[in-house]
């Protein structure tokens, strides 16, 4: 059953272009992760937050990925990844046109 | 500008095929809301936790929702909603497929 991750943690950026120019070859490889299906990025850059919403295939994928991500993020100096996996309730979302099917 | 609101709270129930059909209403009331794109209903039973992940047309719509939400869900006895507002990063969502654009 796919399963959505939530992923938000304080950050100091780059945000915006240089966020996005500094991070296509990261964005790349999470094209190749198991179980993957899709991820918005999520930034703040009033708040100094950002994160990811993902779709994955299962929930052992969206748990592998949570915990390799997690340590990534620590290597980059995030000192607290906040990290929900939830079922997607499918009737509900396909009436609000969500993209999980 | 479309923004992303990521909500989430405690929640007692309903999950799952009760929580789908008892809601249908309210999901059907929500493609009406000002700036509504899309919303991918989540849950999570073991946890006690239900949210959502939305797509608005902009700030403005985003932030009327959520003061919305907030209340009608207080009203349904949640305590506390976790509702946090976040920009796109749409070259790097567009890399990982999202359906952001």
């Amino acid at each position: 059953m796919r399963k959505l991750l939530q992923v938000d943690f304080d950050f100091a950026g780059p945000f915006g272009e240089e966020m996005s120019n500094a991070l296509v070859g990261l964005a790349e490889s999470i094209n190749n992760e198991p179980g993957f299906i899709w991820k918005v990025w999520t930034e703040n850059q009033a708040n100094q937050v950002a994160g990811g919403i993902y779709l994955f295939e299962d929930e052992v994928s969206a748990n592998a990925y949570l915990e390799m991500h997690t340590a990534r993020l620590k290597e980059m100096g995030v000192k607290e990844v906040r990290g929900q996996i939830f079922d997607v309730n499918t009737p509900l979302s396909t009436i609000n046109k969500a993209p999980v099917a």
